[in-house]
């Protein structure tokens, strides 16, 4: 079989442009501070509303080709309405699309074409500890877990090392993994 | 000023339902333990579609009212075509909308009546980690700050208490700032 695809898109990935851009990185490390924002506004019990508009990256403001609104909520049975998922099932799309938008990068840049990812990710959590009912139980998931299915024109190792190192490289497997400092601050005026 | 709202629902809380979900759980801890779940599939290059629809909770499968689905891409400007948030950006809103919910929760359970809870959530992150151009920078975000307006019938001092009593009982925060394990598994069938 022969394809007419652009040698320099492999996987939906522009490559040159991927390559290009580590080039001008590595001559200006300080293009790679980025800041990332949302702003969310209460509507109704457990139900409110991000935007996700702008950001701060390559030494300017920037703007998403649009504006991304998101609901969340809870469900019912966590005496909620149900207009969105929980902010927690937020954080399992967070996790798989990280690694999948990394896998595929990856990828490209190992000439490794790419027919099907999916993925299922859970996470395990007691909802004792936010309700305050058991001290010895956190607030946050026990444990996650992620199922991948990857399928491409590589044999099955170098597929699963797609995956390792797109683990390794992962900004949200950091953040999961590992700590981040959050600080909050109140304006009641 | 008089109000008609139904005495047991305070900002849209039905703190009724509140408290009778407490005291169920407390007669049945096994009742809070719940798993949650995200579908991922790759589409092309970074952008990747998350299905979020069924959970386990209260000792059985459970359903959201409708399924939601939501696109994850990077920005042209870090070689994707925008299609979506980014996935670190997902996680801004994700800690956002936890810290909100919880926060007019707790409020409703303290009797104070909220008229604007606004929230903007930003992430310093330095993509020299994820690019792999410097080994002593972390892949995930440095920091995270969360800068809250909260208004409503109660003095500030009351109102900083409940952000940080929803800060003390988020589980989006607890996973941020705490670490959680991730297991990966990989199919190439």
């Amino acid at each position: 079989m022969t394809t007419t695809v652009n040698e320099s898109t492999r996987n939906g990935v522009d490559t040159a442009a991927l390559f290009a851009t580590l080039n001008a990185v590595k001559a200006a490390p300080e293009a790679a501070r980025f800041q990332f924002r949302a702003h969310n506004q209460w509507l109704s019990g457990t139900h409110n509303r991000s935007t996700i508009a702008e950001f701060y990256g390559v030494g300017e403001e920037r703007a998403h080709e649009r504006s991304f609104t998101f609901d969340a909520d809870h469900p019912a049975v966590l005496v909620g309405r149900d207009n969105g998922p929980t902010p927690v099932e937020f954080v399992l799309h967070a996790l798989a699309a990280c690694l999948t938008a990394g896998l595929a990068n990856i990828a490209a840049a190992r000439n490794i074409r790419l027919t099907q990812v999916r993925s299922t990710i859970t996470g395990d959590i007691d909802l004792n500890g936010i309700l305050g009912l058991d001290p010895d139980v956190r607030n946050g998931y026990e444990r996650i877990s992620v199922r991948f299915t990857v399928k491409g024109d590589a044999p099955a190792a170098k597929l699963r090392e797609l995956v390792e190192q797109s683990r390794a490289r992962s900004a949200v497997y950091d953040v999961i993994t590992n700590r981040v400092p959050v600080d909050i601050e109140v304006d009641t005026d």
